[in-house]
């Protein structure tokens, strides 16, 4: 380690930051503060890492089958990338309060995210006998899977341990009370979100695992939560994924191809709080089914509360998935043909707020009070501002929709998903 | 109802055990004794579901991708069948205490598990608008995904409650209390045992719901568990899955497709209690994994920990993953090169005892207590003689394996697999 390794030389470049020039060792030393996991996961995995995307990836054959989106770009991806088939979130608290400190976590995070998401082992001491291995492995040999890792800061975030209240965005509001929430303090909040989508849970799971490894020291996780939805890969065309309510979810999404949809509905656009240009605000709840319930409601109530029809997802009263919301339409008695307090009426508020949908189906084994099964929806959705979007449209949902005899909100966070970054910076980048 | 539906003939014959004609009505009066739920679930879907799959299938459009794993035969399916992807699995309490309800609610099982192994909507009531839909709807429109389901019966079936304390066979004793074992109460046991593994989640998940609800007010669950680690479709050949420890897992499996290896691993064969030949008798261990203590091994210690190269699986000193165990090889200072506590020198029992595996990983959130990923395998084998083959080697490798280290086993249950069923015939016939 005395001579200059290619990864020295990156590490200096890339913290620059720092104004001086600094060693691998002198970056371990100054991030480490105790013990071996520190030492790999402070900034060494990170800095490190980038180098493998060009390596033979430490002698492990990984496929490359294509199946790569691309880490580093104008926007995050995950947000607006076509949904993959399974999720595995993680919600961290900072244990550091030095804001230098969340920065080398945010860069070593970064270079880790870009090399895990290009299918690649972490680190360069994967076949060292006297080291722990810089990647804990199980993702070794599968390909990329479309991964994604999308990280966003809490409310939490701009208290004042970080000196950035100052920063926290208009359009990032606390979230009021909504009727009928029931939130339980273990599934709420975080200092900091990252949401990894696969089309392998088991390559999902790894990212969590490793990002959660390097935050050793500064960061622990909160809450995690695995989710799924999408079909299998041998179902391409099996179309919208169905909930466990056994609906169609995602229907009135708008177009992710969009570009000037998205603008206007999902990125946060320059301005006042010009840090976040390009990024969007997530809203995660974890919503519980009652399912035994459901299970007992007649097709006629179903559908009425949801507004659709089971099998085709039409509108109630339309044959298409797709055919628009006719809100005047009534039925033979003079009815309108979508109930008023049916959820797809209501959420789509008269066509004025929209917010796009990014939801996975999720179980958590048995309920030990009741012995049912604890299973229900991680709603994600994304937005540019939330109080204009997501909570006036939960504020009329949770009023009444025909939905909440069924469901019940459990868990609840919100996370500002920073503009994408560059190959060569760091998430973060623009606020830190 | 007063004219005879098929469904109704078809009631009738398949319930001929019960020695008179049988109308469907009168046989959901019979079973149901309490609550539309019952009433849909005591025998009433699953005898009329067996219709759907010549059916079109309420009109759903369902892909036919010949992902199809037939499942009547001589075996059920789901024991040698090459792993899918994924595990749904759940432990199931009896709530009755008749025999004759069992025997009907397993009819019913079988007849469900037929139909929904062929990619169908279960039951005739799926567009009714009065009605609970017969199917809670949230696998419509995907492929059956190469889904299984493997019933079992536990110790306690064969306590007095059902007069069968003679039947249970002495292959399937108790398991011991075994060295290390930090069991806890609700990852343990059960009457009834079902195993679903499919190539999506939401289609096993589906099953085990279904099969649940089927149950309602004869049986409850007691625990579940989902379960990951095959890789993605999109890897056909990313080749033995690894566990979350980063090794790969099952290299060690005999062939499932040498039928007389399968003969003297794992069906139980006529002879004593002939009511069991050609199933098996399942162990199911939930072990935790220690992560943050593994990831801070070194790979020396992780290695000679598993007696494996971790990037290629070849046993130490090998170079292919599939190279026989050398049990007698030593290093270059005289010392084995298979260490005697390695998990694989151990687990191999000089060749004598085999077993087939069949683990998933698993992943359960935060441990509340420790902050820490709560992660593992779901260890699950198969074999045709609990005395001879998994309990002399759990004593084993509870004494000695270093594995123990890292691990603890904090769940367990063991169930006797009925053979296969015939077309006509139902799960536990030959019990029964």
């Amino acid at each position: 380690m005395s001579t200059h390794t290619p990864e020295e030389s990156e590490s200096r470049e890339s913290d620059s930051f720092l104004k001086k020039p600094v060693s691998r060792r002198s970056l371990l030393k100054m991030v480490g503060v105790g013990g071996i996991g520190l030492l790999l996961g402070g900034g060494g995995i990170g800095m490190i890492a980038a180098k493998a995307r060009t390596s033979t990836n430490n002698g492990v054959s990984t496929l490359t089958t294509g199946d790569t989106i691309p880490f580093y770009g104008k926007h995050q991806a995950g947000i607006t990338t076509p949904g993959q088939n399974f999720l595995s979130f993680a919600s961290f608290d900072l244990t550091t309060t030095s804001l230098a400190e969340v920065r080398l976590l945010f860069k070593a995070w970064t270079q880790a995210a870009a090399v895990m998401t290009a299918g690649q082992l972490l680190g360069s001491d994967n076949n060292n006998q006297n080291l722990p291995p810089s990647d804990t492995g199980e993702a070794a040999g599968l390909s990329p899977c479309k991964m994604t890792i999308t990280f966003g800061v809490g409310p939490s975030f701009f208290d004042a341990r970080f000196g950035l209240a100052g920063k926290r965005p208009a359009a990032f509001p606390d979230l009021p009370a909504f009727q009928a929430d029931a939130l339980q303090p273990e599934w709420c909040g975080g200092d900091i979100g990252v949401q990894v989508c696969a089309d392998d849970l088991q390559v999902a799971f790894h990212a969590i695992r490793n990002l959660a490894r390097i935050g050793r020291g500064k960061a622990v996780l909160r809450w995690t939560q695995d989710g799924f939805q999408r079909t299998s890969t041998a179902d391409p065309k099996s179309g919208t994924p169905r909930n466990l309510m056994g609906f169609k979810d995602g229907t009135g999404n708008p177009h992710v191809d969009d570009d000037a949809s998205m603008n206007e509905i999902v990125w946060a656009q320059s301005g006042a709080d010009s840090w976040m240009a390009g990024g969007s605000y997530m809203v995660a709840r974890r919503i519980r089914m009652r399912i035994e319930i459901w299970d007992r409601s007649s097709l006629s109530d179903q559908e009425s509360t949801f507004g659709r029809h089971r099998d085709t997802g039409a509108p109630l009263g339309s044959k298409d998935e797709f055919d628009p919301l006719d809100l005047k339409a009534t039925d033979a008695s003079g009815k309108p043909q979508l109930p008023p307090t049916s959820h797809a009426r209501l959420a789509h508020m008269d066509g004025k707020i929209k917010i796009l949908r990014r939801a996975y189906s999720y179980t958590g084994g048995i309920d030990a009070k009741t012995g049912q099964l604890d299973a229900g929806l991680f709603f994600i959705c994304y937005q540019r501002d939330l109080s204009k979007q997501f909570i006036p449209m939960q504020q009329t949902l949770a009023a009444s929709d025909k939905l909440n005899e069924y469901t019940v909100h459990i868990g609840s966070a919100t996370f500002a998903c920073f503009p994408g970054v560059r190959e060569g910076g760091y998430i973060g980048e623009t606020l830190f």
